[in-house]
């Protein structure tokens, strides 16, 4: 907090502290300028101290194509490229059981344009429903702040009606239904072990009893 | 083949032929050229397309610094340094289960200094075994092209001994004794799910029988 002491004129904000002010009101996500992807890292991070589970982002693929290597300082990659992902963004395991899901958001309010997902990623899902892994998306709805968690089998059957011919999106009213709402907390922030727990009956092995 | 058409005179081959004749005794990986990485990742490949396990390595991170978008082309990284990994190179599931491994190799003949490891892939192993994940190495001695499948919670203890005051690798005995050997096979190149079936007596799902 500044403080502006009387000097006889009324007190005009620097500019600075206007575009602060600005800035701060873009930050739509509960103010505190946090990504939907920094929520779940921390909560991924709070996961692995208490020892509950080890779910890890994976890197963003590159295609390196030049790299110099200056005396007595780091590589440098002067050249590469983004590649396209072939799996979903995170995964790791919880009580055994492999763990996959992909996290996306959208500004619309009454629906989540399936356009947010890839053709690959929608068959890796396939691949690991197959192999009996645990696998979901997080939809975050960035007006309302709401973060659902939907299982695979359900995106897999919304994604077959668009390629049959059917809507491109899934309405808010059917990710309600078939979805799980997950409450915003303070830590972890996306809590969906928890959901994991009640959808698989697992229990989480060891949380510390101060959080 | 070249054909060597008598001039009279002794054949004496070109210098590039007997730079290439080097090479080739170079690759001494079954003069294939193939590294561990790519023998794993053609096996991963395989595991994938026959339904049998869906297992990825991970991509290498990188800090991006500095991104060019030139008009009607693809984004450009223009600076970018490599990162430390968190966690090992390759995980996925197989039969529900959650696989987590690491791929190093030595061209020692005795012994695999521990050396190839590093701290935090250790304490990364400690828990996937803490969240009763399927953890282990995969070996190969350059010189005599073995690979071993050497469960985690064997590494965990030589890397034990190591900090003790002990010695700095794991004796070629000791990795015969504690660890599997898989042979190198063609299609898959180093069939470690079979070696996963074997140990935690799990049956692997589909395979076509062609294979």
């Amino acid at each position: 907090m500044n403080f502006h002491y009387p000097n006889g004129k009324r007190y005009i904000p620097a500019k600075k502290e206007i575009i602060g002010i600005k800035k701060e009101k873009k930050w739509s996500y509960s103010n505190r300028g946090m990504t939907l992807e920094e929520d779940i890292n921390e909560t991924n991070d709070y996961y692995l101290v208490q020892n509950i589970a080890s779910i890890h982002k994976k890197p963003t693929p590159i295609q390196i194509v030049q790299v110099d290597y200056p005396k007595r300082s780091a590589a440098v990659i002067k050249e590469a490229y983004f590649k396209q992902a072939s799996t979903t963004d995170y995964n790791g395991v919880y009580n055994g059981k492999y763990i996959d899901f992909e996290a996306k958001e959208t500004k619309n309010s009454a629906s989540f344009p399936l356009q947010n997902f890839h053709e690959h990623q929608i068959k890796h899902m396939e691949t690991i429903l197959k192999q009996d892994g645990i696998c979901f998306v997080l939809l975050r709805f960035s007006l309302t702040e709401e973060i659902f968690l939907l299982e695979a089998h359900h995106l897999l059957r919304f994604w077959k009606r668009m390629k049959d011919g059917g809507r491109k999106s899934i309405t808010k009213d059917e990710i309600e239904t078939y979805g799980h709402h997950i409450p915003l907390g303070f830590n972890p922030r996306i809590d969906y072990i928890k959901k994991i727990d009640y959808l698989y009956n697992l229990t989480r092995k060891a949380e510390s009893e101060e959080n």
